[in-house]
């Protein structure tokens, strides 16, 4: 069931890599790309090198459909997304007059400098971001979309471009959950996966209340399929004594 | 700086790609790997699919010491890990003897069967790595580590095997933050870091109390010099108004 709308992320960031910060723009990402069907199938964490940011995108867009990066783009020495992009594309970093006019009317005179306007680099051709939170756009190039990594700031970002994005079918995804351990259940769900190649059925265990049990995640464009395929589990679960127990549907 | 010694996490599981996860690992081994002098430079999310898993795993071994991944090692038709590593080395996948062993004391008679038993099919020459909280062993191939993805046994499997590693210099670290906002800093630190190439200076924003701020984070092998870094970045914050506010080393 591969979605054929895909999207990779890159997350750049020695911060990241270092331990010293959680991400939290994945699932945000993940979640939002889900619900337009589009599928995230890959992420990458690179460090704040121009080289490693370059490899990393330049993959990544020529393997999927959108490609997203978060980080880097502040005014710091740090800060490298815009010309690591830039390079990626073989294009010029220039000073984008949109961004320019936008940092110049945010700024006190007294607060402008060089720093601060060097957010304005972008690659030649490059169409803003609206960033709404703290007014330093990202920006679009080609199939790849440059946003903050600050969470608050990325989400807002990301729900203003989320209209340029062309997704396919939604996927829908349904979870029973019960206190049947993995290795229990996993011959009669190896036999349901065979029986429904075109559901993804994804199996994860989890210790609750001193109790193992596995939540089974289903996922499939067809609903109808989907549904059938939820039956005949619910109908496993309770063959091998245990209670299937189901969610709502998200 | 760049550390000779270098890592990379491949993160395999479709959880994670769909945002039903969030993953937990990345901090955890990041941290760990820090104090014994080893850099993680990279990390990948991949799906449960074999393609993916073999070109990750052989991208990453091929430019790093040391691969860890997690995830994907259970007993269900959506653990593939093994067969994937051993089709990444060009090995064939066969039942370890001492890991079957171990699978076959840990479960009463009745519960034995060839899902769980199938935990113990491993590339030919496969080092175990002890699972001390679920009993199913991961395993080492080389310099690729394949650990569970449940944060609660990837870090037992992890602590277990951290006497293996052979780590460099450890990367010492001193964070200064204060209510500046980064654009008001940037240029100082800018110079700050072209006059200490060997020090690794990140600039990170907040937001707190409704206070913009930044905080700096340092990182360099060498003590003597990582403190007189952080003299000048004091020096400079007190210099721009603002008051540096120096964490506990770690």
């Amino acid at each position: 069931m591969p979605n054929p709308v895909t999207a990779a992320l890159v997350i750049i960031g020695n911060e990241i890599l270092s331990g010293r910060t959680t991400d939290a723009n994945l699932p945000y990402i993940a979640s939002k790309l889900n619900q337009i069907g589009i599928r995230l199938m890959e992420v990458r964490v690179v460090a704040d090198r121009e080289d490693d940011i370059v490899a990393a995108v330049n993959a990544c867009r020529n393997a999927h459909t959108y490609v997203f990066t978060t980080g880097g783009i502040g005014p710091t020495h740090d800060d490298i997304t815009a010309q690591a992009i830039a390079k990626a594309f073989g294009l010029p970093l220039e000073r984008n007059a949109e961004a320019l006019a936008r940092l110049t009317r945010q700024y006190a005179p007294g607060d402008v400098n060089n720093a601060r306007l060097a957010m304005a680099d972008m690659p030649h051709g490059a169409i803003l971001i609206d960033n709404p939170v703290s007014g330093a756009p990202g920006f679009q190039i080609g199939n790849v979309f440059v946003l903050a990594g600050v969470p608050s700031i990325m989400q807002a970002m990301f729900d203003g471009l989320i209209g340029r994005l062309k997704g396919g079918l939604p996927v829908l995804s349904r979870t029973v959950s019960c206190y049947l351990a993995e290795g229990a259940i996993a011959e009669g769900l190896a036999a349901l996966q065979r029986r429904f190649p075109g559901v993804e059925i994804g199996s994860y265990p989890f210790f609750r209340a001193r109790r193992f049990g596995t939540s089974l995640v289903l996922r499939a464009e067809d609903g109808a399929l989907l549904a059938r395929a939820v039956e005949q589990l619910r109908a496993l679960v309770t063959e091998l004594g245990g209670e299937p127990i189901e969610q709502e549907p998200v």
